[in-house]
């Protein structure tokens, strides 16, 4: 992360300083084994924790809506940084990336048996910890469920170039803004908030991590490697149809646009790959996808527009985050 | 399977017969999905579906201990059915297996990555249908991690041929006896059975599992690839150390063994691989692992003398069938 990105972070995170150590602590304490290959595996994916938006954002919902922030808060937070943990071993397999914040990825290096059953190991480790707190074990299976559909409607999609923007927004509300929707509104319903108010925060994480998720698209085409801390231009090679590729496609003329779906109909050749990257960066789809993503994070600011100043600011910064984010 | 075994299996779930249409009625109805790609997934690991003996287990418990077997019992037993299956799906892909039940293993078909999250979707489902049973979750998420960790153990253990017997019990107990264990045990705990009930429901389960995976393992070694319904011969081509394997470095004098184990750290040619596993099954290392198995079947028997003639002569035809399957 740059120095100017961390320094954002540390102050956007400043409410729950304490409570990220906690939510630290907690997680050493569950990757923790006495088998010894286990513990390697356990110790080598701590070196993969991030941002921890998803965590932050649970803990920031709680911070300034209950009136203190509870062990549950943070086992939840826990919870769901696991999963995500489970999915990125998972997706790095699947992607067969090589990097995972600069760190080599665990299915590299021990090969993707060890990957395949860690993300397993994870999963029901996430799930054993959600029943110790009431209410919470159903919605966070559901939730990672949905995540998996996500994944599986993507994998189902591949080499359809024209699966159109409704398919993808789909596509990315499931695998990925889900996980930001269930924390947010977890964070409320841990605080007892009423309902509407839980609806609320599930909205909000909702339109951030689709903003998320576009950003995340864009860098794949327009990111520096060094600097995002892991392996670009992965979607074209894979034949994954995301925004600033289907942004192309709609502004090509329509035999241009024809021929080129066409051609994303297989895998493609380095050097086409490589021209059909620049396309997409110098056409202005990139930009184009990150004026949507721009629009889902008003979209964002408005679900919580009735909320206190304290919360509303503190989520619309993580929001501006993310929609700066360059990594 | 051979018409023969078809029909003691048969007889022995005669009890069960209509609670095993009930437990296939829910388990289509939930291997259901809108989208194309998934329900052609979901549609074809339908065809996995083997003896059943786990869900089996649960409900032969239910039948001869509850009023009647209740909906609750089905769940939970198609439950551990969805959970059996997800392992399935992700141990094919980790043993880049070709065939299931004499069917193409999904990850052949579908790819690696549809094999991946088709697995990570069925736990979840399985885990998000688990908390509609009060006190469920718990048990079998736990039972899950446990079985990913006995999953690792080995994978830790691959080309370590000097592992002895002690860590070996520990990785079939932990990735296979677990989930014939909490079959049983979670059978007795829907039929409101008192504690000491249901431990020995559990420990008959942990025997019959042990036993069921040595089988397996034997099977490996003995077994025809087209009555056993998958490939054969993957432990020794992976590095598993399974008991007929232990068995034969046991019985090598002393220079011998020493000469094996060195040349088992490291993956085997065909030839020398045909050669070995000639060795375990004409030495006898097949038929002591098969005895072996035999005496956990007894102590399984042992377990449950203490219960009613009925439940006690169900679940010893089980253990029967599994000592004497060949598939």
């Amino acid at each position: 992360m740059s120095t100017e990105a961390t320094a954002r972070l540390e102050e956007i995170y400043a409410p729950i300083y304490k409570d990220l150590g906690r939510l630290e602590e907690f997680l050493q304490a569950r990757f923790h084994s006495e088998e010894p290959f286990l513990l390697q595996l356990l110790e080598h994916i701590q070196k993969y924790r991030g941002k921890q938006i998803r965590p932050a954002l649970l803990l920031l919902v709680a911070r300034h809506t209950a009136r203190s922030v509870t062990d549950d808060h943070v086992k939840i937070a826990g919870v769901i940084e696991i999963i995500h943990t489970a999915t990125l071993v998972h997706d790095d397999i699947l992607d067969d990336a090589a990097l995972r914040h600069n760190v080599e990825t665990l299915h590299r290096r021990w090969g993707e048996r060890a990957g395949i059953l860690l993300g397993d190991y994870l999963y029901s480790r996430a799930f054993a910890l959600s029943t110790e707190v009431a209410g919470m074990a159903q919605v966070l299976s559901v939730a990672t469920n949905t995540i998996c559909e996500g994944e599986l409607l993507q994998i189902g999609s591949r080499f359809r170039p024209d699966l159109g923007e409704e398919t993808y927004f789909e596509i990315i509300r499931k695998k990925t803004a889900t996980l930001h929707a269930v924390a947010c509104s977890l964070g409320g319903v841990l605080s007892g908030l009423r309902k509407t108010d839980v609806d609320r925060l599930h909205d909000f994480g909702m339109d951030l991590g689709v903003a998320f998720q576009i950003i995340d698209d864009c860098l794949d085409y327009s990111g520096q490697e060094a600097v995002v801390g892991k392996s670009l231009g992965t979607d074209l090679r894979q034949g994954k149809a995301t925004l600033p590729l289907i942004y192309l496609l709609e502004r090509l003329d329509p035999a241009s646009a024809a021929e080129l779906i066409e051609a994303l109909r297989h895998p493609l050749g380095p050097a086409v790959e490589a021209r059909i990257a620049r396309q997409v960066r110098e056409t202005g789809a990139v930009a184009d996808s990150m004026d949507r993503a721009r629009a889902f994070i008003d979209s964002a600011s408005s679900r919580i527009s009735g909320f206190d100043a304290d919360l509303r600011e503190s989520l619309d910064q993580v929001a501006e985050y993310v929609i700066s984010r360059r990594h």
